[in-house]
């Protein structure tokens, strides 16, 4: 398996659906750091987050009839979305599993997209039960969150285009919730800067990551107490195995500590960004000596807040 | 005088200090919109706003004594940190004069920028007063936050900017309080577009440009009850003379038109403007036939918002 043959094929796949987005930098937060930081905003990606990258090639790697019958996935956040309008693109069906009590804004959103949703009750078991049933009366090919190898690939692009603009990076830092980001990130450096180690930022609140790789083997949060709302699932085997060989460490924030650094992002940069994306500057800021004079890529991974619902 | 040679010598002086901002797109609002629109991003702006320029023109425009005894002005808002701001870059002293019911978020602000406070009564005699008094004691030039040409000249490089990337605009809307933005960006077009009418925004409940207009002669807002806190002043004599000769025509929104275009751009743009801008983009939505498939230039003048005060 060529892995960089492979990222370079799922990034010009995809380019037609994507937006290349912007890389910001601020001269105030990189006095305060003490560090060149790039900010790689996905938060002004379609949809407003890094997961359309993955869905657009998983589902361009369809066969036609596949295409046919349309995909199915249950999620209640970006994915969800993200599929919706990746299908949308591509017209073809988008079946969505949400449990019934995910916020009207989120299913709105979907719909806005045009996905299909069930609606299942809020628990696991009935979630994976209705995408099943849909899987076998549909005939729709199930699209995973982040533990698909294609959806990997196409999160890959993203650090692609960082390296690209910017090749000279020491590090970059990324988000970890289920691992789709930081393993796509992380196959993107071994390809394209080998010299460039990717790190992992999480809450200790649901530190899974961060226990897994202690561990040796797949962790599961048991609480998800987090204002960090898209980094409550636990990896995959998939993302697992990526992060084990290829991700340097992972650094874990407070809750402060993310609310301070989201707040510092919006009052400085202007940009409106997801709690979850803030925990890579906060863990710049509270790890200064390590990235001290580094260029550091930070990966602002999605920007789909509620804004009645602000931690600050 | 030369008013095209004015405004490119003024974007030359001042093009070490500002930023030359980003234009931003959104397929999601043009489509609401029925037009082609292009976001002018002064939130973007070093210390967030447009100002900058203004601020920086006018004190590059001094002598050198002038530039040792240094420069007053009083304002509560973002004149007060721009002059501040762009005095530091050039080293030189910015005594900013400040009503004493200001909230401590903008004093601490106007002091991160190095300018020097005198607290006054929070009134037009006693700011007045109070910067004369500075004026005579340390020999400081007085700098109008708006109704000084110098000002207008430096500010006029944002739409020269955004007419260099975009000649063919049929329209550029701005925001107007003062109407030191509006006037450049006047000055502008006619300079560079003469086929681009520019047109003003202004809330309703602050309609003194609107009426002003009408009348024939400076009118004053009687009340300031409006959630645009940048547009509450109004014109000065110098302002007034270019916006009856250059500006198209000035459309008024309601106070519940500005939250709503000022929300859709944090939720679709994932950018934070201020109410103050958000008058454009309402000025599009309510006026649709005469913008439609119109190439659109907006003036997002600014970004500096309490987070923990929005109107939505």
């Amino acid at each position: 398996m060529n892995i960089k043959k492979d990222i370079i094929a799922s990034a010009e796949r995809i380019a037609p659906y994507v937006h290349n987005t912007p890389i910001l930098t601020s001269k105030t937060i990189d006095k305060m750091a003490g560090a060149q930081l790039f900010f790689k905003c996905e938060n002004f990606q379609k949809m407003g987050a890094f997961k359309m990258r993955g869905a657009t090639n998983a589902i361009l790697q369809l066969s036609d009839d596949q295409k046919r019958k349309g995909v199915v996935t249950h999620s209640s956040g970006n994915f969800a979305q993200a599929l919706s309008l990746a299908a949308q693109s591509l017209g073809i069906k988008a079946y969505i599993v949400m449990p019934s009590d995910a916020p009207q804004v989120k299913k709105d959103a979907v719909k806005g997209y045009g996905g299909n949703i069930t609606e299942c009750e809020p628990n696991l078991a009935s979630r994976e039960s209705t995408a099943q049933q849909i899987q076998k009366e549909k005939g729709a090919t199930f699209v995973h969150p982040f533990n698909d190898f294609n959806v990997v690939l196409g999160n890959a692009s993203a650090g692609k285009e960082l390296l690209e603009k910017h090749p000279d990076l020491d590090v970059i830092i990324v988000p970890v919730g289920g691992g789709g980001l930081v393993s796509g990130t992380a196959l993107s450096a071994l390809s394209f800067a080998p010299n460039c180690a990717v790190i992992g930022a999480e809450p200790f609140e649901v530190d899974d990551a961060y226990r897994s790789l202690e561990a040796g083997e797949i962790v599961h949060n048991t609480t998800i107490n987090t204002v960090a709302d898209g980094l409550k699932t636990s990896l995959g085997d998939i993302t697992f195995n990526i992060i084990k060989n290829h991700v340097h460490e992972i650094i874990r924030v407070t809750e402060e500590e993310i609310i301070e650094a989201m707040q510092l992002i919006w009052e400085r940069m202007k940009i409106i960004v997801e709690p979850s994306c803030a925990t890579v500057l906060a863990a710049v800021l509270k790890s200064k000596p390590q990235f001290a004079n580094k260029k550091v890529g930070l990966i602002i991974s999605g920007g789909n807040v509620d804004l009645k619902k602000l931690p600050f």
